[in-house]
């Protein structure tokens, strides 16, 4: 049997992701789809919307045949990290493929790329390093850098929020030695930061979340499956609300005032003082939306400032995060979901894999369990104590979900 | 000019606490009254009701002059160290007389048991490790030892917490060397820990707040001054709330769940692997009551167990308060309130002490007022968000209340 993988957050899912799903399967007639689903806290430093049983479900339900855990050491990281974190698990599980949508569309274009930054990796660091240096945040540094380097006119830009990620799987996959063939699917429509979800079929995950914040859901279901519809109603009927910043801004207030200065600048990316910057701003701040209106600067991007306050509010330290990144290898693989499909071919590629695949979390060992289950305990913390008390159980001994179709 | 000490936590300011400002008026023919009130958290390790500057008013406009801040330090401790920090500012605002309410009513029965225990210290020493040794809690073995010692059968009794804090404070004066004079009054009535308000004028501080969370606060009218009874229901119109330890528990929860077991080892009070009990317990607990009636056990009194939870709380550590307490003398004294009397004895006597009196939080300095800062600015935590930042930034600038009469 053949895998294709692909990295994701599902946040949630929607029509442009099951076309993505879709023409993954197309272009590398494989037989099963791994999905490699980050689990709570996102990329951009925010909370998934819904838990991760529930976009779990979402994606076996569309074509999805098998979803593993990307957990929070690479979930929550820059483009390289997350994308070396992702490689690492895809290529334990042996698939022949990745796929990864893209403003190119174009898989050569992506190859040239890496070389071209291959051969010219140590002048490209120097230059972003002499950007970082002027002021500059780091993926304007890095853009500037890469035009400094001049490309040829058709030349991929690495501009774009998923050239640039799909740029570092194709590295991670070369730097690992992975034998991973890679393949993109043009983006359709939609642009990543689309604020307004339109009449068509297919919308952002940021103008959706957007539009479930501010209005009623019943005006976004023509851009996304029925099931995630129905399972976005289930969660916020369950548990009352739909995981924000917000949900958890007292808790960021309370650790930041409650921890002294020392002891902030020892978590990860917390870097140049910025520990003073926060204890400051988070005496008057509203609102979370608030204090990162004014925690903005030239030199850090908004994601970049998000993902620090979430290492914050989940109490993660430069120390643990180098202990749990010191090498890509996973201790372990969660296992979320699967359908028959995806469970034939777990089945089949078992002697295949060095790293065991666990079910249930109590299997599981190590910092990144440890980091694990504090986040996932973060995480749970807005629900009602009922809901909290009975999720924090079941996240230790529940099964994957297994769909039968 | 004459004056009083007392030391108080007037949570809230009842008849109890008027009858006893009167009477130590009365027994020293002091001129002005001294109380030493703790701020933000109590002995018994929980919230004040409502903040030190309303408990301030109250007590103000019913015969106290001046009301000196007892600062968390001393605030939240066994009645040893919760004495000596009282002592230790009301030695240097000079009073003559130190005034404290009794189960007994008589002075000298305090001095014969410090006679008594000074004489037998290390015996008594000796039996208290004893008995905790076979598990006894602090309190329970302590009133063994006192047993084992024999007194004469008309010996104060050291099983009173009255009794208790009196003994204490009169230790605390001959280890300080204070040339304060004890005095005593009869409580009235009401028992510490009665449950209920009767129809007395009369009852006690726990009655009176179990009344004010679970009924009409008007049944309570008639046991404390209409000011306090004003005060209640200004604090409750404006904030919406008065504090309990319910309020805090999504913070501690959050607290416990993010915090590693070596960092929870750290913090004061925390001995003897409670920290896996609280990690275990926090799990499943619905609220803060829940919580401490598992967390009870034989060897540690609900008292010690709630002071430790404020540490956690407070993210207060072994030692910070080694380094805070290292010695009684304080670094400053703040002034929360007085009244004109007040204000001519602190002018009269300002060239007698050593210790500045300080008006304004901003002039505090140290150790001291790093804590009492983070302590404060978590007691304002459960206010919204308007009031907490109003709150936080007033703390700060504001000046003592003068009261003219």
């Amino acid at each position: 049997m053949k895998a294709v993988g692909i990295v994701v957050e599902y946040n949630p899912f929607h029509n442009g992701h099951l076309y993505q799903v879709e023409q993954a399967k197309q272009a590398t007639h494989a037989d099963v789809v791994i999905a490699i689903m980050s689990a709570s806290f996102l990329q951009r430093g925010e909370p998934a919307i819904v838990s991760k049983w529930f976009r779990t479900e979402m994606a076996l339900s569309r074509g999805v045949d098998i979803v593993l855990e990307l957990p929070y050491i690479y979930s929550t990281q820059k483009a390289e990290t997350f994308a070396n974190g992702a490689i690492a698990i895809l290529k334990e599980v042996g698939v022949e493929y990745i796929n990864f949508g893209s403003e190119s569309g174009d898989v050569d274009s992506f190859n040239q790329l890496s070389d071209f930054m291959h051969e010219h990796k140590d002048e490209f660091d120097q230059l972003v390093k002499k950007h970082i240096k002027k002021g500059y945040s780091y993926p304007r540094a890095t853009t500037a850098a890469f035009q400094d380097l001049h490309p040829a006119s058709n030349m991929l830009s690495l501009t774009e929020p998923n050239n640039i990620l799909g740029f570092h799987y194709i590295k991670a996959i070369r730097d690992q030695h992975a034998s991973i063939k890679a393949t993109t699917t043009l983006r359709k429509q939609a642009q990543y930061h689309d604020a307004f979800v339109t009449g068509h079929a297919i919308a952002s995950a940021t103008s959706i979340r957007k539009a479930l914040m501010d209005k009623d859901i019943n005006e976004i279901s023509h851009v996304m499956p029925e099931e995630t519809f129905s399972l976005l109603n289930e969660y916020q009927r369950s548990y009352q609300l739909l995981h924000t910043w917000e949900h958890y801004f007292n808790m960021l207030q309370y650790k930041i005032l409650s921890t002294p200065l020392t002891e902030l600048r020892s978590i990860y990316e917390c870097e140049e003082g910025l520990e003073y910057r926060m204890k400051d701003l988070i005496k008057d701040s509203m609102s979370f939306t608030e204090l990162m209106e004014r925690f903005k600067t030239k030199r850090y991007t908004w994601t970049r400032l998000q993902r620090l306050l979430t290492h914050i509010l989940t109490n993660t330290t430069k120390t643990e995060m180098e202990e749990a990144c010191s090498t890509y290898k996973p201790p372990y693989i969660r296992l979320l979901g699967m359908t028959q499909n995806g469970r034939s071919y777990l089945n089949k590629t078992k002697s295949d894999r060095e790293v065991p695949i666990i079910t249930k979390f109590s299997k599981a060992s190590g910092i990144q369990k440890q980091i694990e289950e504090r986040v996932t305990n973060i995480y749970l913390s807005p629900l009602k104590k009922e809901h909290f008390i009975k999720e924090m159980k079941q996240e230790f001994s529940r099964s994957p979900i297994i769909l039968n179709h």
